[in-house]
């Protein structure tokens, strides 16, 4: 009964942040632009009832009686993984004193308007006092949420529970030796042929061709739906309902393409939670307030690259589908076959935007974010020094000067809306991907399905070793389960450097 | 102090029933099939939220110290106005015992799938349970509410404050004596043409054109949007963000169109609501929790109906517009003038289904309804006797035999979801509106616009007489104040006349 009752009011939480989800994708899908101002409150107040409604007095005397009812089952048990996270969500948001989260949304809502107009001016000095208090802000949120040797990783335990700036540091070496090399003997040799894919492909035509592939690798539109956005995102609003957006370049047809294939993986670690899980904390991210079935950030971001990268943007699925692309756009790929369609949608290019980068060089822009922000948080970095230790990283890794702060620095939203350590989740979505892929393909079954356009097989091994199982397991728990190791970046790597050497023959 | 702080916890209130339209919006207009049963639990949650957040010990004391600090001020101060309606809405809400309305919450939701299948079947004794079950937790409502004479007073109370049988009684007397004879002479008349109505529009040409109008009559796009949806509606998540949506037949042309003209009247009414109310409980009714600027269903639906019958189906209009409609569908109607289309879109033509109902014959689809629904609740009429007094109705009003429970008494959704006590509004809205549109027609500005299809000074008087007010004061100061008088048929009654008895030479 006491289990019962405390599972019902989890699940009004999960509600309210659904709830939450919802209006954030009406905001940037539907919205007129007229409802912006008043959009906000609402969201505001949907987060400040969630987190009052789950550390509420009523809350904790529920979890009181579920624990003692439950007791008695392993610790392992469903019922007290639940409980146990609760108790472990509730003393997280105890420990941040209200006045600390006011003052952070407060600066999250007047620093987005003073960066939007510093980046479109390239005026760094601008920004840098905002800066400055989201920096200020962060380390006291850090020493309020308690961590061990740095105070970076407790910012990043509300996006990648466990991750610290120790377990990072082998990571990132490993990344660096393994492609730095590799990204430049790639510099020296030709590039891949992409002008075919800069010809007129029609909006609608993109977009059917898209939601096709996504379908197919598993994406069910009868719980999720397709929208285009300036922003792309996944969202879900419980497993039944699942929505992906997109955006289309008319003459940059893999834009629209691989961002449907990005998002669906994000959609499928959503869609095929094990349904046991809906509205359960195995659902709901109760330390970052937002309802999502994925572990991790980076866990989820293993999904989306997975399905975008190691499958989109293989040479067996270009065999398989390319008749597909052609007939999806008569007369503009006629001369055109799988093999220069592969080679051109994997073109290595090092640039200055990291929402735009290749698959080879992504991971430096966010190696290069991690390594600031935790040096900004610890002290052994000045936001004065930011400009000048960006782009030298940018230089150090990919060869280029950056010409103004606009496309250096002043280039992601994140730091605006008060935000700090969450950019690690994109490489250790790569890293994920790159492992959980080495070990599906070891399946007969999924490589068969793979060279024949089949993509059941690897989704039932992605659904039975990661998506079933919600947040019911950490991050590393999922990986030895599945893998038998923990994060382990060798596949990867050896995945870029085998696909990379053969296509530039390097 | 105490005040400004009641008014950002009331603005927390009108946050949760925002998002609680949005989700339903979403549920009508985008959400994947799939998602239903988890999105009714979270609108669930969200109604039970608004409700204890209302209630709620903190509101209570808040209330107290705003009422203390205001008490200097005069009665009709908005501030005091705005105490002394969450005090009676507080005073409602705990009325009624949470038992009640979680009996009624339930019944609502297997109430619906019980009636669609009836309905299907045109089996009424199916339904008959459910509805016994409805008369009688209505009645127990009704006690709970209170009421001077008539239990369904305390019904209506809800949708139309103020509102009771024996008020209802004179108007819709003064209704029938004044269109019965009407609608005999009609009958025994030629009827206009209306063949080329039915020529095939296209969908989209239609979307266009609706939308046209109804920006000409002021519904302002950066604050809303048009979509279609098979049940259309307007909704609002306050002023800034006002939807509509239609529904469309390609072979006739007035459905789309004058759904548009409605439901932009109703869109007015929250675009045009003053600023200063929003988020305040003058934007929210707290009785019948829903985000709403407009006084009552019936002030409401007077905008509507003035919208689309006393401005769209006018002659003036399409004198004024018909060149536009001709533009809109090339070759559809270049043999068709001005005064043929009037004529065809105002066409008189008793049915069996309130919602297809023409302007002359609706009220007594509303009649015929509340008189049931009252002696339903008295007891003076059982379930059992219902289709047999639902039939005579209509065959006393419209001369027409029902010929299956599909086509007369299951019609209705309104049962099915537990909800006795709203029908009255459809007919309220349309008195109002020839009240209204009667008085403010005397202005020259007003009456000048009209002529040249400008709308402006029309929508000006509107604002200034019931928009801006939202719901600062009850519908009848509203008339009073614009009209001089209080709830009166006759404007009405006398433009049904004049219009019909021209369009029929009756």
């Amino acid at each position: 009964m006491g289990y019962a009752a405390f599972l019902e009011r989890m699940g009004e939480v999960n509600d309210l942040l659904n709830a939450k989800s919802i209006l954030n994708w009406d905001a940037r899908v539907m919205m007129p632009p007229g409802g912006a101002e008043t959009r906000a409150k609402q969201l505001a107040t949907l987060s400040v009832l969630a987190r009052d409604h789950l550390v509420a007095d009523r809350t904790r005397h529920l979890l009181d009686e579920a624990e003692a009812e439950t007791q008695g089952l392993p610790p392992e048990s469903i019922e007290r993984v639940m409980c146990a996270q609760v108790r472990e969500a509730i003393d997280y948001h105890l420990r941040i004193p209200a006045d600390l989260q006011q003052r952070r949304a407060e600066l999250g809502s007047i620093g987005q308007d003073v960066w939007a107009k510093a980046r479109a001016a390239s005026d760094f000095a601008a920004f840098a006092p905002i800066l400055e208090e989201t920096v200020a802000l962060n380390r006291e949120m850090a020493e309020h949420i308690g961590y061990d040797a740095h105070p970076y990783d407790a910012l990043m335990h509300r996006f990648e529970p466990g991750e610290t700036v120790a377990t990072l540091k082998p990571l990132f070496q490993s990344l660096r030796d393994g492609l730095l090399p590799l990204l430049r003997r790639i510099a020296e040799a030709p590039p891949p042929r992409i002008d075919f894919l800069q010809r007129p492909f029609p909006k609608e035509a993109q977009l059917a061709f898209g939601l096709k592939m996504a379908a197919k690798l598993g994406y069910d539109l009868s719980r999720g739906r397709l929208d285009t956005t300036v922003h792309p995102f996944e969202v879900s609003f419980t497993r039944q309902d699942v929505r992906i957006t997109t955006r289309i370049n008319e003459n940059w047809m893999p834009m629209s393409l691989f961002g449907c294939l990005h998002e669906a993986g994000h959609a499928l670690y959503e869609q095929y939670a094990d349904p046991a899980f809906t509205r359960t904390p195995l659902a709901t991210d109760l330390i970052g307030l937002y309802a999502v079935n994925g572990v991790s950030f980076g866990a989820h971001e293993s999904q989306s690259r997975l399905f975008e990268n190691h499958v989109g943007r293989s040479r067996a699925f270009w065999e398989a589908n390319f008749g597909e692309a052609r007939a999806a756009f008569p007369g503009l790929l006629d001369d055109i076959d799988a093999e220069i369609f592969w080679r051109g949608v994997n073109r290595v290019s090092p640039g200055f935007i990291r929402v735009e980068a290749d698959e080879l060089t992504y991971d430096f822009h966010i190696m290069l974010r991690v390594d600031i922000e935790s040096a900004l948080i610890d002290g052994s970095l000045r936001v004065s020094e930011l400009p000048e230790a960006w782009n030298a990283k940018i230089r150090e890794y990919l060869g280029l000067e950056v010409p103004n702060d606009r496309l250096g620095v002043l280039q992601d939203v994140h730091w605006s809306s008060g935000q700090i350590g969450t950019f690690c989740n994109y490489t250790i979505g790569n890293v994920m991907a790159g492992q959980l892929y080495g070990t599906a393909v070891r399946e007969p079954s999924v490589a068969a399905g793979l060279a024949v356009a089949d993509y059941a097989p690897l989704l039932g091994w992605m659904t039975g070793h990661v998506h079933r199982h919600g947040r019911r397991h950490s991050r590393d728990e999922l990986l030895v389960q599945a893998t038998g190791r923990r994060l382990d970046p060798a596949p990867y790597v050896a995945h870029l450097q085998n696909k990379y050497s053969e296509i530039y023959g390097v």
